[in-house]
C-alpha cells in the first residue's frame, strides 16, 4: 500500500492548473493515453531494477509499488516545465518515501531532463544520484528518507502556495504506509486540515483516521492508471488523501507481495530475466505523453534586503518540517520558534533540514536568515530594551553596549545574561568602579577581534554564561589578553 | 479541556481490581462520596494556589481544571496502597501534562505521603518536589513535561500488565490538550489500540479522531465528579479515552477561562481570596474517601541474574516510550531497536528517559541492561561469528580475539571494524606478518588496561572506526606504549 498525497493550493481561485489539465487530458482517459501510462510504469520499473542492480544495493521493490502513481502524477496530473525543475509556478512534488529514489530518478529520465545511462551510476560516490532524494538534485526540494518528514515539508509548500504566494501551483507528496505509523504525519494531517490546504493527497483504516484530521480520503487500485487519472482530476475543497492500494514488487515475477525482498537489488541475471518480462508485456503505443505547462502566476520573489517597517504578524505552527517546506525554492524567510529545549524533539527534522540545504532559522525571530539552517536563541524574561528601531546588526559583529573611559574590566553576556551585566555595571558605578559591557551578537560567528581589543583596553575580560554547553564558546576570550 | 485516558490491563481475565472498584464505590456514587469527593477537589485546588504561590511560579489553572479528575481518580476508581506508592500490584498514574504537578503533589499530601507543609517548598532547589514529576518522588514512575510523551510510557505499563505480568493493575494517564497536537500521542494511541490495551482513558474533534485509532472514546463533563465516577468504573474491552471537557482555572473567580493566564502564580493577595472563595464554598461532609487496595496478583520480579536458554522471541514495538513505560518499577529488561540513525528522531524521548532514570536500553539486544539508560551498537551485515554462545561477557571488559607470540601491532575494532580486523589479520598472516586484535566490547567504559598492555606487548596499537563522532573515545588508546 502506497499513500499519495497531492495538496493542490489557492482554495479562493479557481484552479487553472487543475482546469487544464482536465480539459487536456479529461478525468476519463482515452485508451491510448491509459497505454501510454502504462508503459511509462513498465519502463520506470525497468530503469529502477536495471539502477538498483547495478548498484548492488537499493529499494527496488519499493519503486515497483508506485509505478503507475509516479507515471499518472508526472505525466497526467502534475503541470510543470520539466526542462526548469525549480521554476516557481510548477506543481511540487516530494518523495516522502525517500528509499524509492530510483523511481523519481527514473521519471526524470523518461521526462529527458537526466540520461537513461545516468541511471546505473545510483549511489556511486560521484554521482548526484544518492540512495535517497536530495537537492543537490535540481528536481528535488527538501532531503527525503528519514520517514514521516516529507508531509510536513509538503504543508509548509502549500501553505506557501496557498497563503503567500497565492498561486495556482499544487503540491504533491507521496508516502509509504509504513511511515504513516509516525506521529510526525499526523501533526502534518492536522496541520494540512486546519489550513485547509485543498491542494495535498493520502487505505480503510487508514481512510477513517485521515477524515477524522479532516482529510478528504478516496481510496483506490495504486496499479489502475484509469483510477489514478480519475481521482487526481476530481475538483477538490479540502485536502485530499488518495489511498492507493499497491502491491510491493508489482511486476516483478515472483517477487510480487512476497516477504524478505524489501531494500534488496535483483541479481543480475534474476534482473535480466524480470526485465525481458516486463518488455514482453507492453503493448506498442504512438502517443507520447507530456506534462502541461503550469500557470505563470507565482510572481518573482527576492530574499535579500528585506527591510521591516513593523513587526510582522506571526502565524500559527511550530512544525520545523512545515519551516523547511515554507523556504523552499527561496519563497520565504521562515522562522520556526519555541522554546530551545523543545527543540530537542525536531532533532532528526532538523538533521534533514540541514540535508536539504533549508535557509528556515530556529528559535525567536530577530534577524532575517542568512544561508543555510540557523539557531537564534532569545530570552523568555521581558528585559528593557537596550537597542532602538533603528540599530544596525551584522552577523559576527559585537556590540559595546556600556562602556567609559575608565573600565576596569570587559563583561561579555549574551541574552539574560548581559542585561545582568548592565545590572552589575550599575551597581558597581555607585561604588566607583567602571566595568565595560559587550553584546556578542552572534557566538558562531563570535566577534573575537572586538572582544580581544576591549579586554586588552581594560585589564581582562569576564564572561557570564548559563548553560554548560556553552563554556567551550567561552573559555577563548576569557584568558587575559 | 483535559483528556484522562485510563488504560486498565488484562484483557482475558475479570477486572479483579476494577470489580472491587465497582462494588464497594458503585457506578452512581452517593450523595456523600460526590461531595467529599467535591470537597477534596476544592483542597487540591487550594493546595495548588499556595504550593505555585509560594514558588513564585508554575501553573495553577492547569491544576484548577484537573482537580475533579483527580479527585476521582485518586479516591474513587484507583486502587492503591497509598503508604507503598511503588507497590507492584498498585493501579499506576502518568501526569503526561507534567507542568500540572502541584496538583499531583497536592493530591498525595491529601493521601497523607506527603506533608501539608512540604508543598510549600515547591520549585525549591533542596526539596524532592521539583516544577516537573521526577522519579524521586516515590509516587512517580516517569519523568514527564515535555509534552506528548506521557501516553507512550503509560502504553508501556499497559502492555507490562497485560502482556507480561498478566496482572490486573491499570494505568491512567492524563494528558492536556495542548499535547494532543504532538504525534507522539498518535502513535501511542495506534500502539494501544494495536495492542488491545483496554487499560487506558482520552473531547468531539478528538472523539472522531480516538475512535478512527481504535478506541473507545467518552466525553463527559470533567468538573462533574457524578460522570467521572460513572464513565471510570464502567468495564472495558479496548483502550477508553474519557474527553473531559474541562475549565482552564476552574474555581478562581477571575481568571476562570481567562487568556493569559497560563503558566502564572496568583499574587499573594489574590491567593488569599480565592482561597477563602474556595473554602466558603466547601460543604461539610463526615465521609473519608479512601482508595481501595489492589489485587496482590503482580508477582516478584528479579530482574538480577538473568539467564536466557535461548534467544527471545521479539515483539513490535520500537517506541522508546513505550520501552520506558516497560522497564518502570523494574518489571522488564527492555531493548528499543532501530538503525542507530532513525533514534535521533526519538531524541526528546531519551533525554526524558535519562531524567526518568530508565533502564532501557536502545539499539540491537546483545546484553541485559545494567542500571541507567544503555546505548548498544551492532552491525547490520551478516558477520562470521566470532564467540561460541558460553563466552561470558563484562561490561568495561576487552577480549583478545587474535593473538600469536609474535605480533608486531595491536589493531582495535568494533562491530564491523572488528571483522575487517580479522579479515587483515589472516591476510598479514600469509605474508608472514602477525597482529593482535582486541574487540573492546565496550567503549564506555573502555578497558584502558587490556588495551595498554596489549600495545606495549606488541608494537604499538592502531584502531579501526566507522564515524567521526568516535574519533576521540579512540585517540586515546592509539598513542604508542
Amino acid at each position: 500500500m502506497s499513500a499519495c498525497c497531492p495538496v493542490p493550493s489557492v482554495q479562493t481561485r479557481p484552479f487553472i492548473g487543475q482546469k487544464a489539465a482536465r480539459d487536456s487530458s479529461g478525468a476519463q482517459p482515452d485508451q491510448q493515453t491509459v497505454q501510454a501510462l502504462r508503459n511509462i510504469a513498465a519502463r520506470l520499473r525497468i530503469n529502477s531494477i536495471r539502477a538498483t542492480t547495478a548498484a548492488g544495493s537499493g529499494h527496488p521493490t519499493s519503486c515497483c509499488s508506485v509505478a503507475e502513481i509516479m507515471s499518472v502524477l508526472f505525466f497526467h496530473s502534475m503541470k510543470y516545465r520539466p526542462e526548469e525543475p525549480r521554476n516557481p509556478n510548477n506543481d511540487r512534488f516530494v518523495l516522502s518515501k525517500g528509499h524509492a529514489a530510483p523511481v523519481l530518478y527514473a521519471v526524470w529520465a523518461e521526462i529527458g531532463f537526466l540520461k537513461e545511462s545516468d541511471l546505473l551510476n545510483l549511489r556511486k560516490v560521484d554521482s548526484i544520484l544518492e540512495g535517497h532524494p536530495v537537492p543537490k538534485q535540481q528536481f528535488v526540494d527538501v532531503a527525503t528518507g528519514s520517514l514521516g518528514q516529507g508531509l510536513g515539508a509538503a504543508c509548509g509548500m502549500a501553505y506557501t502556495a496557498k497563503y503567500f504566494d497565492q498561486a495556482s501551483y499544487r503540491v504533491f507528496c507521496l508516502l509509504g504506509d509504513g511511515e504513516v505509523s509516525e506521529g510526525s504525519v499526523w501533526e502534518a494531517m492536522a496541520f494540512a486540515s486546519f489550513y485547509q490546504l485543498h491542494n495535498l493527497h493520502h487505505v480503510e483504516k487508514y481512510q477513517r483516521r485521515c477524515e477524522a484530521f479532516g482529510w478528504q480520503a478516496v481510496v483506490v487500485d495504486g496499479h489502475s492508471v484509469e483510477e489514478l487519472c480519475k481521482v487526481l482530476s476530481q475538483p477538490r475543497h479540502q485536502p485530499l488523501a488518495v489511498i492507493a492500494k499497491t502491491i510491493k514488487g508489482k511486476g516483478i515475477q515472483g517477487v510480487e507481495d512476497k516477504m524478505g525482498w524489501h531494500g534488496k537489488p535483483l541479481p543480475k541475471e534474476m534482473a535480466e530475466g524480470v526485465i525481458r518480462d516486463l518488455q514482453s508485456r507492453m503493448v506498442s503505443c504512438s502517443k507520447r505523453m507530456y506534462p502541461a505547462p503550469p500557470s505563470e502566476d507565482a510572481l518573482p520573489v527576492s530574499l535579500r534586503n528585506i527591510h521591516m517597517p513593523c513587526a510582522p504578524t506571526y502565524k500559527l505552527g511550530d512544525k520545523v518540517s512545515v519551516a523547511v517546506g515554507c523556504a523552499a525554492r527561496d519563497r520565504n524567510v521562515v522562522f520556526a520558534s519555541t522554546f530551545a529545549t523543545f527543540f530537542s524533539r525536531a532533532y532528526d527534522q532538523l538533521r534533514m533540514a540541514a540535508i536539504s540545504e533549508s535557509t528556515s532559522t530556529c528559535a525567536a525571530p530577530t534577524a532575517a536568515s542568512p544561508s543555510g539552517l540557523c539557531f537564534i536563541r532569545t530570552s523568555r524574561p521581558e528585559n528593557n530594551i537596550i537597542y532602538n528601531c533603528n540599530e544596525d546588526f551584522h552577523i559576527g559583529q559585537a556590540k559595546v553596549v556600556y562602556k567609559t573611559n575608565d573600565d576596569h574590566v570587559t563583561v561579555i553576556g549574551a541574552g539574560v545574561t548581559l542585561h545582568e551585566a548592565l545590572a552589575a555595571a550599575e551597581n558597581l558605578k555607585k561604588e566607583h568602579i567602571n566595568i565595560r559591557v559587550i553584546d556578542p551578537f552572534t557566538i558562531k560567528p563570535l566577534d573575537s577581534k572586538t572582544i580581544i581589543d576591549n579586554a586588552r583596553a581594560t585589564r581582562g575580560a569576564s564572561s557570564l554564561w548559563r548553560t554548560t554547553t556553552m563554556k567551550a564558546v567561552w573559555a577563548r576570550p576569557c584568558a587575559p589578553p
